[in-house]
């Protein structure tokens, strides 16, 4: 196999996948396990085989990270409304560049950011164990202003549960947002064009190789700081320099920058080609994730942008991510090709072509 | 004690009350109890004095069931939107009248309908126990989306956690809502009147006392039903009937009426005299309540508004009230007074008057 041509035993094992990805996914587990949170393929089934027949709303079936309504307005207009939630239970909930508190909100503002909305509100949701130290959730309030500051945002309402001992873990926090769609967006993760050009913000597989390390469970001594950070300032930088050619764009947190490309390449019927050269990974990070045997492109981020953007727009698109704080090392890692539908696949350093399929696992537990 | 008199001691315990409550709760607690997640004194505590002041904001500052924001539109309008948000720990997860999944749509509904808004969109994040049944989860799913499909709710976006056995309870839900305010509101907790009346759209109690029940704590067999419901058609026939005239609406949940009472007392300097004898309560629950120990003022509804609406309204809209399906028991049960301010009365039916606080404890843990 070298090159990109495609053998006929690779041309083969591509069309297997393809069919067995083009059904719709059924949950046939007879029980919840950690997998089904993970973001990855059984995650995918959870949300396509039970929720989204379930709940039949257009808005969600788009699978985006935020929801989209029309709001009739009293004076008879309508405003376009975003609205996101995302619960967290990472453990620990301190580690090194951040704490849970500080990811509920950049969490949510990022899934507002990625729909192309500046986030105004959120809700913190806190559901506390019988026990847990004042000052762990005083820390972690704390947490949640400073970072709802830094972002520009109001928590403007909230909520308190507590359950007993031994039914929680500390501190799990559930935030919603909203914010009106900007005028500037035009985005659908279905409509990606063959010959659109992939971006993503920053160096990637950080937050999630810090937690890992923060939990001592790899014995490695790097100095790893998780990347939690708001992500408006990258969506206003690829709106106003790509405009309408903007695409689309992924928060690409649980299951990595690869889960994000699998739902974008599903979602538009395309496929994904992905330069692994050209995929910006700190040294620290590809290390350790050489020793968790896991791929970087599939780790958590939680201050990473991925953005599709047309061919003519993508050089100044690129040019104005890494003028925003902390991009310097943004990138192009690959394009949209047409075949084959829904699948990403990655050219390798030594010039071999693989699938990056959704994760099947949950080699990561509790990373956000 | 007699009548209505006040007398010279009971006066002193009123003062002593009245300074103690209006200094700014401090949070001297170590550690987190249940009675932080009950709704009463502890809950007030921990919001007023830790969440409040540290996310320092105007909306979260006025403590109503939903944040309002007024926001830009594209346009450059601006529009009033309620965002809410609430978590249910509640145990079991079914019972008589409901589960888990209407609950938690129900609830966020009801909060936005007492901000005076129709709920447009609610998100939904699960928060699963690994091991849990897939047909359990599967129940939960069908149940938040009959109750959305009943309050004209469309379900636009969710996120999904599992976190370890022994780390949850099965399934946690937490919705967040938004909706535009209604042009008809002209609500504030701090709006109360001298002279206001004090209406309740049903018979108070059951929600709590079908859950009391449920757990087979209490050896009782009677047939109570939690009286989970949408108060969106509730919040609209006190709309369109008072108007203007319509002062405030509280969705009397967690702590029951006396907290939302309490609530509404505190944030307009007034004082609340209830009639003991006007309170609509079901014989059965006004039995379990005794066994229990508990006032049934204080138990948890899921489909009982409280409103205070002007005297020239309250007549109009007590035959609204009435005429909405449910609440043929509506009743006036009270009136605002102006002393002592910040403080809810009881007059009993034996002709003695009490102080009616916030709950100390946590005689209904895990409730909703």
């Amino acid at each position: 196999m070298s090159g990109a041509a495609v053998s006929n035993r690779e041309q083969r094992v591509l069309e297997i996948i393809e069919t067995t990805r083009a059904k719709r996914p059924k949950l046939k587990d007879e029980r919840v396990t950690m997998a089904h949170g993970a973001g990855g393929k059984a995650t995918q089934t959870l949300i396509e085989g039970l929720l989204v027949p379930a709940f039949d709303s257009d808005a969600l079936a788009e699978l985006a990270d935020a929801g989209t309504i029309e709001l009739a307005t009293g004076s008879g207009d309508a405003v376009g409304i975003c609205l996101t939630t995302d619960s967290f239970v990472v453990r620990p909930l301190r580690f090194p560049g951040g704490s849970i508190g500080e990811l509920a909100v950049n969490g949510t503002v990022n899934d507002l950011a990625a729909a192309g909305a500046k986030a105004v509100a959120i809700s913190v949701a806190l559901l506390l164990e019988e026990g847990l130290e004042t000052e762990a959730l005083r820390a972690e309030v704390e947490a949640i202003a400073t970072a709802a500051a830094a972002a520009e945002v109001e928590v403007v309402t909230g909520d308190t549960k507590v359950v007993e001992r031994g039914h929680g873990d500390g501190i799990y926090v559930s935030t919603s947002g909203i914010g009106a769609r900007d005028p500037r967006a035009e985005l659908s993760p279905a409509g990606l064009r063959v010959g659109d050009r992939v971006l993503v913000s920053r160096t990637i597989g950080e937050h999630g190789t810090a937690i890992m390390l923060a939990r001592g469970e790899l014995g490695l001594e790097a100095e790893i700081e998780s990347d939690t950070r708001s992500l408006w300032p990258v969506a206003d930088a690829l709106l106003e320099s790509a405009g309408a050619g903007l695409r689309c764009m992924r928060d690409a947190t649980r299951g990595g920058v690869a889960s994000a490309l699998n739902e974008l390449a599903r979602a538009s019927g395309i496929s994904i080609s992905v330069r692994e050269s050209e995929v910006p990974v700190l040294a620290e990070v590809a290390a350790a994730c050489e020793l968790l045997g896991i791929d970087p492109m599939y780790v958590a981020n939680e201050g990473v942008m991925v953005a599709v953007v047309e061919p003519e727009s993508s050089d100044e698109a690129l040019v104005a991510l890494r003028s925003v704080e902390g991009c310097e090392a943004a990138a192009e890692l690959g394009e949209v090709r047409a075949e084959p539908p829904g699948m990403v696949l990655v050219e390798t350093a030594f010039g071999g072509r693989r699938v990056m399929d959704l994760l099947a696992g949950d080699p990561l537990p509790r990373i956000c």
